[in-house]
């Protein structure tokens, strides 16, 4: 398979318009739908989380900076490959996130702690299912706790 | 933004070849890596899960059929939105699981627990971050318990 084709399903609605390194986790913001898939919300209200797959569309990849780099250039950070770190610049950007539901409307999805900014291009949302999603043994090398501490 | 392409970064090599409902937390299968990508799992061996990023090839939304449905078409399951569940037949058929890592080569990365079958593309592969991932508060309908029960 050569090239995969996706329309986006909707966008995102957020004051943040600039992206940040820190504080996700208290920013809310919006999914608005496309008219299409009004009604594909129904029973997400019983929900406490969903995951949202967004295109970061202002990501650039290339492959003789980023196929391996510290995370954000920092030089406290190792060297490792972009399959082994969730920078946005990668060869196909998209972001994985999972959030809090706040509410639910016929066209849009308010929650909390979502990474995107104003206008992100939304692929897919999918409620949060423990069995597939939730990890509790997973291990991550002391650099990513670091990287993140300050994040959401 | 109308449309998106994407490039697969690989394929799923598996012995399994016709999708399954149940029993694939015991699975074993390998990502291999397209060319290009060689070098992109550094670091990887240092987490213990990973997240990939399938595209369902296999997959066909239809809007009428499943825009609300039952899952898996069980009159014991609930009618919900596409987006309030994880069914493969949805606007963008991109599949997102957590599984274990193994092993990890030049060109490949070996798991256990992905629920795609032989030949699948892959779009992406994220180290499995607690901070993005795992949300220990996340309650899910009754429904789900059921219908996920014997499927990993």
């Amino acid at each position: 398979m050569n090239e995969v084709k996706l329309k986006p399903i909707g966008h995102v609605l957020s004051s943040v318009t600039e992206r940040m390194h820190e504080n996700w986790g208290e920013i809310k913001s919006k999914i608005i739908l496309n008219p299409e898939h009004t009604g594909a919300l129904l029973g997400l209200e019983n929900f406490s989380h969903a995951i949202i797959v967004t295109y970061l569309n202002e990501a650039k990849y290339e492959k003789e900076k980023h196929l391996q780099r510290r995370p954000r250039n920092l030089e406290t950070m190792p060297k490792v490959g972009i399959f082994s770190q969730r920078a946005k610049d990668r060869p196909n950007p998209i972001g994985i996130t999972a959030v809090e539901i706040i509410s639910i409307g016929d066209d849009y999805l308010e929650i909390k702690g979502l990474d995107a900014i104003n206008e992100t291009p939304v692929l897919d949302i999918k409620p949060y299912y423990p069995q597939y999603d939730k990890r509790d043994s997973a291990r991550v090398p002391e650099w990513v706790d670091r990287l993140m501490k300050n994040y959401f």
